[in-house]
């Protein structure tokens, strides 16, 4: 059998190849110049295998992609309150390269425009670092996000330092309000070699399925960044990662996500997948005019939304009764099953309270359980204290060790 | 045994109570004179039952809390496009009473501001029905929500009325555009009394329960909306419910949520639960000071925010192997347990596609399979369909219809 | 001789005649079934007399000209510090009927936008006047200024006041501000009232030649208001009352200024003249296409614009030197001509300082001299008293009282 | 006799001189470091004659006051249609040193804020000129203003330069939007040096006195620019010279304006005098506080205000009447008299009309005019010419060629 799911995407890939409005990024020559009718989309999974079509592996330059991964190293660098010091979390209503700051302060609006991303940039590695140490750390955690070495695509980093007055300007006037303290000059230019790192369509989606996948890379295994850092970064691509206006992106696609003038989008479904599409074709908010579209088919034929719930839980109790037990004796079997949330592990803890335990042995079993979320555990755990002080003996079947 | 879902809420109740901060909206003299030290949270999960603390049974204004429920009932009524064309989905970032249309355009911002909300007022029901059949669908629809028969404080409309000079420069704008084409003082008049419908803590985490729950009340099982407009409303209360700015709800908090003047803060998980929490006392945005900290407990506590994915699912397939079947013979049994969202099956199907069956006969056993989403179902029905064009013999066990 | 101005006018205006751009004011129908075609120039003289081309006898309702006006009667009865509690006097850079008021607190942000008249228009009389009275205030001001009864056209005001959408929610907006005290829809209809005042081109440059002759009516000689009142009057309309932007028209006109959407345009130069153009079609900007071009002929070709300077003044000494002279004996004649401000007198105080007086007897004699300002007043009276000082007797000549 | 203008000068000053509120500009050092004590104060009349009180001959760097001087320059050098091209003229309501552009161009919104000062600095000279010629205009032109060869302060040349972070952000976005195509640094160094240039009060009074004086710079003579660039150049400072808003300096003030951060003030009075102010400590909109209280009271105290009227001229005909004219015979002589402006000359043109001349011979005796404007000889002219044409003979006694 062949996977439907790469069919599928090569069947939206289809679906969406005839749309050829738009036009290259123009302020750059080596973006102008690229082939415009490239096209690729990848899923990668959180065990990391990426499912692809089109040309997954045609290398392009990350531009503004590189943004939440440079913001999720230097919040996991310096700790969330230190970077809220120097940069907000709103979305601006701007163009990407405005000089926008926050009213009445010298906070950049968010890590996503230009000087949000400038700024974070320096946010990276230790606070009195080399500029040369803080790119040997960006080049090596997105590495580590990517599962691979990156490398820089000189031919891109030139054209467009060359033409970065506009980073300039904002760098220049960062640098004015000490938002920024280093040499406004070298600062642009550790932007840009970010912004020109070469990766694939399939580099991308695995970027993303790290973020998805709570900061673990898929691949390598390797934990790049903490969870807290991963839930601020995909909570701030949600609202300022695409178009200038967070509703429209929210309410039609509802992934985090984040475009690159060089044609890719990256979007991270917490829990789920990390997805990706390349087309250099902008449109005006300067996002892929092809990668937007399959955005919004994947979020609505394949119920990728934030606001998606899965169907109504069945319930998780999936036998209550009184039975014999190897080694223990007569006792009151508690069998859960599936993944223990909140609203799941409620459910259990309803029926204890309503219906206390028939005999004095309590069995609970969570052989069949195959996930458990903090508050999860620590419900069932309160449970098992309090049925002890109601004089019951409770044993606990974790074989995963799912309570520990 | 005690529940220690009442017991945690209780004790996040005792500690945010000390917070006597802030201040009872000031500009509707019934709110003025109502006790500030009333506080009560409460949480409903989707089967309907209600976790409470507090004075979850004190009666208090809808206010503001209304906007999403309406928003709803016009979305149900009218459909997205034609909504749309009235009224757009960005936030504001400005004040929930300021006059605020969308720029060269006649279209309020959303419809959580006023404007927004006055006009979604004005398109539930029939568009050529009376404002006194709108009102009726208006108190029909959000006593469907609630699950009884609300009823409006006729001292809060009567006072709030008199007071709605706002309101009224509004709507006589909204009307100066042709965005409304009823009677100004109506349509006030209309939103006023929907902002004046009385609601306890507990109604309120119903409500918004059935939001989490896709449009089903939980108790009573009426569909009151179609799930495309949950997810529209969800997404919508995501950006635009709580502040003037989205990114420092989405981040802190992220719960779609909605606030009232009167202190009532709503919250909704889909798929999950609904809550609500009750506290008169206002913070400079007009949400209750004492709310919104229960906010930010639950979702650092309980693990309630949009980003925080569970634990990564352990495999969804439980048995894959040869054995003898019943009535059927040898086959290659593929057991599948738990939720079956996108990622789950997927990894079914890498399965199959890596490592075909080894036997002719296939046995698809689903009986252990609690919930499955609609991608979920159609990657199976179409593996399938596949299993079978490569010459097997697929035999579904699927004792609860998962597949249908 | 037939006077050539009538005859500059008629060639002005049949310059500008063929522009048949822009279109009626759509929202008023009264206005919008005007005869397009008409158009009207005239030139008031501070000595009352009118030259005009035109159709400068065609009645129309002054809409926003009566603003200027209205502002002059409200500062005279309340007073400028009174005023501007309640509406700043800054340039709004917005269109006339928007909400604007200025950031941070409840005052329009000029009198000139349609928040700020109509709160202005609150300010005519006494604080606890009634409304009825404040219109008659507003009737009997305007007709003083006009020099004759004015009327309100009742179709145009029935019209108006049919469809003040906007105005209403203005009103609304400053009666929720506290901005204005009294009832919304009844301080809409005086500002409606006082909008729809008849008045003809000739009219209209009567009341502009009142502004620009100091506050006295030219042809009445009664004093409307007072030349501090005119000076504020005439400020704002620098800034405020032509187009959204202040720039433009100070720039290219440099006439105080203002339009009404009925197609009338008034301009006043302080000391010189008022004028008044009339013709229905308007610009993007809601003022007469045509008006707008006549202004900027007449700014250019008459030297009308406020930094055009005189070409630098003569000697205003007629003449000096020792002669004798009736009654005095062997003097010191200082015979001075003109008009005496502040560069005039000094050149005077300059000679008699650099130069004293070789005779005891100072005669200054002041016979030729038309016009002398206060600070000249000022500096000559304090000449004449150092020169006693310094042991001089000074024989003032001054026939027509100018030093007193 | 003590000129009382001196005296009054140093009145005012003393007046003043306890207003110790505001601070030295901080962000330059050598500004910071400047004798916040300083306080003087300066008039020049149109004749060259300078009026001070206190340190008119201290040393201090123009800054923004180089800016109007600039414009002018550049107005003189590329005409106004491609200064437009580049700059518009409407007031910024935002700060000195905002990157404020107009919407929706790559405009700066007025030359008075730093984009557009910045810009203007490089429309000096030829388009193809180098930047180091574009300095010898500046330097020449600002030269010629002042009336003596100015001089570069270099240490707060360097001073300021170290610190140019902000001029170099809106240079580099300048550049970004090819609204400058030079080096950004090279043009912030040429604008640098201009703001740097030296000068005493007195230096500023005359170079305000030479805007005053349609161009022509009073001591030497030498006319610096035209008419037409004055015009604009005064017209922009009322709107856009002083603060961030036009409206209060116009209606309270009412002189065209600059300030600058080291602490000067200049101020154009057309037709009339320059004035200028000094003293360090600014208020928060950056300019000088006591500069600003003295202008109010100049404006005040000395009808020093756009919109003072002088008071109404007495007719400028001074004699009107049949009588003997040596060589020429029986005549109607008409003496006109003073200032002839339109009004003057309309009044004259008004009495020929009504009543023609009861002689063949007509004399019109210009003798004792001394001033008369472009409209006015045109209408005189034309005078002569009708009274031609009605068969008259018409003698014009005109011994300074006043109709030349």
């Amino acid at each position: 059998m062949r996977s439907p799911v790469s069919d599928y995407l090569a069947e939206v890939l289809e679906g969406c190849a005839g749309d050829t409005s738009g036009a290259n990024a123009d302020y750059i020559p080596e973006l102008a110049r690229a082939d415009s009718d490239r096209f690729a989309v990848a899923v990668a999974t959180l065990t990391g295998y990426v499912h692809g079509a089109g040309d997954t592996d045609v290398m392009f330059t990350m531009q503004s992609i590189s943004k939440p991964f440079v913001h999720a190293l230097a919040l996991q660098d310096r700790g969330l309150p230190a970077f809220l010091d120097k940069i907000d979390v709103e979305p601006s209503g701007e163009a990407f390269n405005e000089l926008s700051l926050e009213e009445g302060t010298t906070r950049p609006r968010n890590p996503m425009i230009n000087a949000g991303a400038i700024t974070t940039s320096t946010l990276v590695g230790e606070p009195d670092s080399t500029l040369a140490h803080r790119w040997e750390r960006i080049l090596g955690g997105l590495s580590a996000f990517a599962g691979r070495e990156l490398e820089v695509d000189e031919a891109v980093f030139s054209s467009e330092l060359e033409t970065a007055h506009r980073n300039l300007a904002i760098a220049h006037m960062l640098r004015g309000y000490d938002t920024i303290t280093e040499d406004p000059e070298a600062v642009v230019a550790n932007y840009t070699r970010q912004c020109s790192l070469r990766v694939t369509t399939r580099d991308l989606a695995l970027m993303a399925a790290t973020l998805a996948n709570g900061g673990v890379q898929p691949l390598t295994g390797e934990r790049v960044v903490d969870p807290p850092v991963v839930r601020e970064v995909l909570s701030v691509m949600t609202t300022c990662g695409m178009y200038d206006a967070a509703g429209d992106w929210v309410t039609r696609v509802g992934i985090p996500a984040k475009s690159g003038v060089a044609g890719g989008i990256i979007g991270a479904l917490p829990g789920q997948v990390g997805l990706a599409v390349f087309s250099p074709r902008l449109d005006e908010h300067g996002a892929s005019v092809r990668g937007v579209r399959v955005c919004e088919r994947l979020s609505q034929e394949m119920g990728m939304h934030l606001m998606e719930a899965p169907a109504p839980a069945r319930s998780v109790l999936r036998e209550s009764g009184v039975r014999e037990v190897d080694g223990i004796g007569t006792a009151h079997v508690y069998a859960l099953q599936g993944m223990l949330q909140f609203a799941g592990v409620e459910q259990v803890l309803h029926d204890l309270t309503e219906e206390p335990p028939s005999t004095p042995q309590v069995v609970l079993d969570l052989s069949q359980v195959y996930s458990v979320n903090s508050v999860g555990r620590r419900m069932l755990r309160e449970a098992v204290r309090r049925l002890g002080l109601d004089g019951l003996t409770v044993h606990v079947v974790d074989p995963e060790g799912m309570l520990d």
